[in-house]
């Protein structure tokens, strides 16, 4: 049997575009002689659709995008492809995410998703029905095996759970299936191509199956999914590997029954978090503005490194000329960080323009003195200079019709440490997901061949230069103590005294989780961020902003 | 059997808040004789507490106050309490939504909420695991029957179709239920509150029992509980209800097994759809405020409708003398504006300022000439003034400690007519789930016993005076055809081909399903606004941004 897998970069509703993809895939496939062409999870709609789902007529142009794809099936070339179906009963919801076998123009059979995963960027119980007991689709007198995406994850967790009750792969090789096939859409994270190949490993050499497993690639709003599709042979062996973050076509021989497989393509992927980072950074701000319609971004360049990191990652995804950053000096700004904004702009060949703000800064002191009536200077002052140079920015994006980034870290955010409609101000929160201790590291990692982020960047004290001296360091605790409890209090929801525990001291703990949790304001009203953690601030974290969080971490009485 | 009915306004995750309520309500009931009291759905948390829930801390902290809740139940006098159970079986989700029946001090007796809700705002199979077969809880002999919120749902909705495969309340009666109870935490909609008396109403007068309905009340993020807690009687009459828009507690004698019940305590409700509307902005607002920590507000007074709407709401809601109502004329201000807004602070009795921003945007434009070059002016200009007017009040919310309301309305945010940083800049979005429409039939309403909000207000066309003679229907259809649109689109999610066979002109819903779309992004970044109608914008409606809309609406080739 030979088998493609079509990881694809799909648009959410762009029902023509996309087919345009699936059709050259299929040609391609076809071209490769191949017998069955796997397209991912929700292939007929791009994932994830969202609340779209409740709209009959997407769902009713996403059940035409089927047959459209059906129609590119023949006698010679089945397709699997993932769809959106109706349940026909009256309890329950009304969707099935689902997939169907196409053959000689039309779909012959199809299976539901059995696991709706429902945590983090997940909604899937929102609009769907699981599915019944897994069965096999026949295929040629061959059991197909085929699940979808959460299908593969009923295994329980580190902490012993299983979020299932049921294990779908079990039930179709208990079916009697021969050929594993996975379809996904299943979202980056750091370290989570590795979990994924690892269950696929383990079923395939568990079941004696080959196991094929096609994800979606590309970026939609946060989530970036990485593609990296695998075929693991019945030894658990990867067969196959496809590209990591870009789309791409896999062909490969696979003897259905033998005990193993021959060596497939096996493509280059990211060999570090670093470069794993930078390139899904980069296919997520890529795709965004792309997919946006946008054609060029513009962002604020300080002369510090959370700025010349997006700067960098901009110009590598939509090429430098397509990028402008603008420096907007202060009273308060030292030379060196325009000079540093100027050397960032040439080492990476993007535009850069200067707009000085004291003037405007001025003109609201001014205007403002009468009301503020002789108070003291306090983050007021600080605040309006941020605002200002949103402002700006936008001005820029409206005239010159260029997207907005957002340059703050994942740090700052946590801590709110951050002027929401100023510095927050953008269409694209493009490190919003990155540590600041992982900021400087995966700058370094683009330093390693030449000088790209200039050395005094890296190498001076990071500073909001929005009053005389000031440096991060007067207002948060130095970066690799912070992020260590936002890893822990964000990612791990570790306790206060847990993190004591884990070593921290307590009054940091203390004062850096009463930050994080009064920030949640402005992270509500923050732009979309890229994911690249297992838990990023965005639509996967979901604190109320009116709760009395002192309450919950006040020693107990 | 003497009920008692705890309608509290509980803030989520503050404990020692919560338990003074929850002492004083015990207190009044015991004083009164009752033998059993009611409180809300998740008391022990407050309702909705999002993902605090993943929290190990959170659910203890909540297991402890179900503890402390329990000592305040003894042999004379029993508690009905909503609170977070873990799952001790190592498979599912973590967590049971639950209810305890305590007596003589300690939980004597739990159950677990069937039906999870998964829709508009709520995320309940996010956090919980659904309940066994419901059974009931033996009090005192009795077999109370008691259920969690959604549990009452089960029913088929308008389209017939139930969202769930049981009936949770059939369940208990089929289980031998004397009594039924139900702890709801059951957030505020227009003419939901008949929804649910009719739900109740039903299931009593079918059961042939008393129903007992508690329902939380207050405001927490967009969400509001309009209270109305209800005790029905075997032959459906509504028997007691609670406050609306406020908290409560019901004491009623009834027996069980009777065939009816005597009258007991029916407090007068909001009469009109603009008084609910108005009563739950006065209690979301209030809350939002008082629960924030926030003492006073600050807001931008145009001379329109919304910001006058939004000031009278907030007079009501905090008094008059916290709120502070800014006039910001610009060079396209026209003089009427400013004596419009003045006459409103007036008749409202609220403070006071004018901060003309003539002066600010000149010294922009001459600093963005340059880069500008010569460009004609277009929306750049008009956002950059209404953004100056977003740092004014957020400096005055700065230096002030003010929160700073925003004034758009539901129209506006649907079709993006407002600027992003500028006047959507704020905590609260007071009035964005109320449609243009809505807005000038409340304000009409909190006229009718003398002016409040200036005739002249109501009496002109509405405008954005960021450019010379402008006015919305430049760029809007007349809002009572934009508001069929929005409501068609947003609320029932009807699709373009439906709009028009219900009558709408066909361009026009094109144009304005297209700009519906397209503000996605804005909407993504709006500060939290409160719930009216059955779809707000917010946490309830999940669109991507990244999408191509125009594929879902083209005519199909």
């Amino acid at each position: 049997m030979r088998i493609a897998i079509a990881q694809l970069d799909l648009t959410i509703g762009a029902f023509d575009a996309n087919l345009e993809l699936m059709r050259s895939a299929v040609d391609e496939a076809r071209r490769g002689r191949a017998e069955l062409v796997v397209f991912s999870e929700l292939a007929t709609t791009g994932y994830p659709p969202g609340d779209l789902l409740e709209r009959a007529d997407f769902v009713d142009r996403n059940l035409e995008q089927l047959d459209r794809v059906a129609a590119l099936s023949d006698d010679a070339l089945g397709i699997v492809v993932g769809f959106v179906d109706r349940n026909p009963s009256g309890a329950g919801k009304g969707l099935f995410n689902s997939a169907a076998l196409c053959v000689g123009g039309r779909p012959v059979a199809r299976t539901r998703k059995c696991l709706l995963p429902t945590y983090d960027v997940f909604d899937e119980a929102r609009h769907f029905e699981p599915g019944g007991p897994a069965r096999p689709l026949l295929f040629r007198g061959l059991r197909l095996g085929v699940s979808v995406c959460e299908d593969v994850w009923a295994d329980p967790d580190l902490d012993g759970r299983s979020l299932y009750h049921r294990d779908p792969v079990i039930e179709l090789v208990e079916g009697g299936a021969e050929l594993l096939v996975n379809i996904s859409a299943s979202p980056f994270e750091l370290g989570k191509a590795a979990q994924r190949r690892d269950l696929v490993r383990r079923y395939a050499a568990q079941s004696g199956r080959f196991f094929v497993y096609a994800n979606q690639v590309g970026g939609n709003d946060e989530l970036v999914f990485d593609g990296h599709s695998i075929i693991v042979d019945p030894t658990g062996r990867v067969v196959v590997r496809g590209r990591d973050f870009a789309p791409d076509l896999l062909v490969y021989d696979l003897e259905v029954g033998a005990a193993e497989g021959a060596p497939g393509e096996l493509r280059e992927v990211a060999g570090s978090t670093e470069e794993e980072a930078v390139r899904a950074l980069e296919l997520g701000l890529g795709d965004y503005v792309r997919k946006t319609g946008f054609e060029s971004v513009v962002l604020g360049l300080s002369g510090g490194v959370d700025s010349a990191l997006t700067a960098a990652v901009a110009a590598r995804a939509l090429g430098p000329d397509r990028v402008l950053g603008v420096a907007m000096p202060s009273r308060y700004s030292s030379a060196g960080s325009l000079a540093d904004a100027e050397l960032l702009a040439a080492n990476l060949g993007i535009s850069f323009c200067v707009i000085p703000i004291d003037g405007i800064f001025q003109a609201y002191l001014d205007d403002l003195a009468p009301t503020f009536a002789g108070a003291a200077p306090d983050v007021t002052e600080e605040n309006i200079q941020a605002r200002i140079r949103g402002n700006i920015l936008m001005a820029l994006s409206n005239k010159l019709g260029r997207l907005v980034l957002t340059t703050g870290n994942k740090s700052e955010l946590a801590v709110g440490y951050a002027t929401l409609y100023g510095d927050m101000a953008g269409g694209l929160a493009v490190i919003s997901d990155v540590p600041k201790t992982m900021v400087y590291r995966i700058a370094r990692h683009l330093n390693r061949r030449g000088e790209v982020i200039p050395q005094s960047t890296l190498d001076k004290p990071p500073s909001a230069e929005l009053r005389p001296g000031q440096t991060d360091q007067d207002s948060l605790p130095p970066y690799d103590v912070l992020d260590r409890v936002v890893e822990g209090y964000v990612e791990r929801c570790r306790s206060v005294e847990q993190l004591v525990a884990e070593g921290l001291e307590r009054a940091t703990v203390e004062r850096v989780v009463a930050l994080i949790d009064r920030a949640e304001y402005k992270r509500r009203q923050a732009a979309p961020g890229i994911k690249l953690t297992a838990k990023a601030f965005g639509i996967g974290r979901r604190y109320p902003i009116v709760a009395d969080y002192t309450g919950l971490h006040r020693s107990r009485g």
